[in-house]
């Protein structure tokens, strides 16, 4: 039998195993951020409405250039941006390639500050990247001062922020973006898929775009909009990368499925950020709840929780599984990422975090 | 105001345009391979329900490694294949790009024989693989003794085949397809976008999967099945392909909607796929009526006709718009590619010939 060592597969791929939590089939699955709450009924009839309206003439290319769908989703941002700010692709991570294959590729660096979102450093090895893993501070933190001193260093093409950042949970305070900014030679990509979430008082990156044609804040309607399965991600920023990514995107590669689906919830989007604010709530409920059982648990302002553990984090998972909760080990030594849902499976994680010290 | 050439993109796209045909609002369109027919209305009322009872669970991620689809395509295909040999995205395009990534990228080298699918030196740019134009012989074809030794020479990691192949619409000796196998050090592609078209008696390189784990068969839903709008390209291989192109694809490229809508589109393949017959019908009318008028043409065994123009084609091409009928200029000086439709479609087209010489 043939295996993937016999093929002449890039040398950087040899011995990787391709990303992604475990998909179990688990009662209180809390490991991949997903939005807890099913689409609501109204919803689910306009975007099935808005679907079935595309079905006969399936037989013609989508709108290469998805131009009512960028430009509903600019209205959703707001910042006086339009359809020429905003490009979308399926999920962000197809986002975040293009933006690689355009500003990185070969002969080029990107740097992120990790822990950060796991799939930054794979998106720069499937686009020949270099990636550089800077590090964050104290508790995860990040100043401007130690942000900009990698930067200094490294003289990256393009530089990965998160915020709220994802394992941690915790958003950046605006003076980074503002300080990487000024001194990063290239591209400066801010991820937000969580930005909805934020506590009160955050600030976007979405309001610094006007002047800052090297900046790009990507977004995801995966998790505040509960459309992970629908996989719908954009970026906002000056309209001349915009331009850019159309000279490495893929022609047609948005569906006219997903483009009629993601406008309808868009359309609806009341309904579907409905769930927001009770999952901060949850989210609030768990920091506060594992603090006071002595845990150390990161500030979050994203629909999930960093929580410290005692001992290996990987033998607390395990509990948690036994107990029919589903958390995320994302391989920080002493940590566990779990995902704010309804109150029910905060209920159910709390109960179960009692057999886990 | 910020232009393209403002940004610091990449050296080897400075210059360039995004890819893709004039998306024009004309009568009569026969420039982008499309199936002119419309999806049959119990199909669209089979689609539409698959993918209604999907909408509900929308906030939950798809299935990240499609397995039901792929069985579906696998059965679909035949020749013994089981899901575990076929991969899927959106588009083909998107399954070459993996290929690419896979097995090609920074140092590695892809050869296509051109004039083929456009696509494939942009998938390699996008990939930063370096790209080798190897010619096809007199009057587009190919023969084995050609192609050995261009591979031979350049000895790529990747090498592309097409057939039947775009802009020509001649399908491969199968003699190519094995001389080639037997000389290329890497991975052979033979893209079979619009097998379901080919003349009787028309070998598919499927045939030939067993025993040959650096070849990969890809095939797309856009074509015969006038599935264009919904996205769906796919390959066959070995086992170990697919393990390959695993490491580099993004998680969960293909959404909950695509993956439904695919499955119930292939339930419904005969419905579908009716209508191949009566393409295949216009498009040996085309060739036969526009060499009974004097012109070259290409022997197709796709859903389109290559054949020559007097003088500039841009000019013709230009006539033929405005005569109401948008066909391809591939950029072959001297020559146009029609797209196959329905007998009206060809009417229209054959009547506006009559004015381009």
């Amino acid at each position: 039998m043939t295996t993937l060592d016999d093929l002449p597969i890039r040398d950087d791929l040899r011995g990787r195993t391709p990303y992604g939590a475990p998909q179990l089939d688990v009662p209180v699955r809390l490991n991949t951020n997903e939005n807890s709450y099913p689409v609501p009924e109204p919803v689910v009839e306009a975007i099935g409405k808005a679907v079935a309206a595309e079905l006969r003439d399936l037989n013609r290319y989508p709108d290469r250039d998805a131009v009512a769908l960028r430009a509903d989703l600019a209205a959703y941002l707001g910042h006086g941006l339009t359809a020429d700010h905003v490009w979308a692709a399926n999920g962000s991570n197809e986002i975040q390639q293009q933006l690689l294959q355009a500003f990185g590729g070969p002969g080029r660096t990107a740097l992120g500050f990790t822990p950060a979102y796991s799939m930054h450093p794979l998106l720069a090895l499937g686009t020949g990247t270099r990636w550089v893993p800077a590090r964050r501070g104290e508790d995860f933190g990040l100043t401007a001062g130690e942000a900009v001193a990698q930067v200094r260093e490294h003289r990256p093409d393009v530089v990965f922020l998160c915020s709220p950042n994802n394992p941690t949970g915790t958003a950046l305070d605006p003076a980074v973006v503002a300080a990487v900014l000024d001194e990063a030679p290239g591209v400066v990509i801010v991820d937000e898929a969580y930005a909805e979430f934020a506590r009160p008082g955050t600030v976007s990156a979405l309001a610094v775009l006007p002047g800052h044609p090297r900046l790009v804040v990507t977004r995801t309607m995966s998790k505040a909009f509960g459309f992970a399965g629908g996989r719908l991600g954009y970026l906002a920023a000056d309209p001349a990368v915009v331009d850019a990514v159309q000279l490495v995107r893929l022609p047609y590669h948005l569906s006219a499925l997903t483009q009629a689906a993601a406008r309808a919830a868009l359309a609806h989007r009341d309904a579907l950020l409905g769930t927001v604010a009770a999952i901060m709530q949850q989210r609030d409920r768990i920091v506060a709840e594992l603090r006071a059982r002595g845990h150390r648990v990161a500030d979050s302002d994203a629909n999930f929780v960093l929580f410290a553990v005692e001992g290996d984090q990987a033998v607390a998972w395990r509990t948690l599984l036994d107990a029919g909760v589903l958390v995320r080990d994302v391989g920080l030594p002493g940590w566990l990422r779990v995902t704010a849902g309804t109150p029910t499976e905060t209920d159910a994680f709390l109960t179960a975090m009692e057999t886990v010290s």
